[in-house]
């Protein structure tokens, strides 16, 4: 991304939504978080299209999903293998996804993949870390 | 950190205060955030003794706190040099800091260091990665 790069603002885009946290030690995340930090673990859901657990924690409107992959050679097995357990994204809501993606390409922005797939909260499209300075953004449209 | 690891809840501990990412080119930094994803860059500040610049987004109550280092040999240099641009830290608010240094040394979790630390919000300790299954945990008593 160079100095020239210009965006307008996603158009129907929420607040942040949840920070994605990748993981291996499911107990160490339960006490770090619903033990010391006062989440609760609302809810834990297998997907196995994904090869990963994932786990919410929620505290007033604030939520952190942690995914703990299944398999080594799952997108987190990976992220874990290289980089190791840690913050692994941000995500925003948006209204209509599809507006989302069409005004993303439109800039020249680069996807992971321009078609949704299903997240924990509804479909959702991420934005290449190489596209956002090492950071991957979720775009989420809630269910 | 093992199954037996068993915490209390912090006392004091209030709301997510902030997401902090570590960068090195700012003016991409400006055209996600502010351009593309709607925050208003409000504050911008030269930390000299942490060998970084801060800039502050706001939209709403949220904050994303991006940190540039100045020099490679700073922490933030080092962590970019390490792993690259990218989410680099969540903090809470506390009400009290040293009550919460207390209750943390206490339980034995690993604080980067036990003197607070000036943060751009308020005086800062950071729970040790290694401590926090790879996140990097800021504790603040906002100001």
């Amino acid at each position: 991304m160079t100095d020239s790069a210009k965006f307008t603002t996603l158009s129907g885009l929420g607040a942040l939504h949840h920070v994605g946290l990748a993981a291996s030690d499911r107990s160490a995340m339960v006490s770090l978080y619903r033990d010391l930090l006062g989440y609760a673990l609302s809810h834990v859901e297998d997907l196995p299209s994904q090869g990963l657990e994932a786990l919410v924690f929620a505290k007033g409107s604030e939520l952190i999903e942690v995914l703990i992959p299944r398999s080594a050679d799952s997108a987190v097995g990976r992220f874990l293998t290289k980089r190791g357990p840690g913050m692994h994204h941000l995500c925003y809501a948006v209204a209509n996804l599809e507006t989302t993606i069409a005004e993303l390409v439109a800039s020249g922005v680069q996807l992971t993949d321009t078609q949704p797939v299903r997240g924990l909260f509804g479909p959702v499209v991420f934005i290449h870390p190489k596209a956002a300075h090492g950071v991957m953004l979720e775009l989420l449209q809630p269910e």
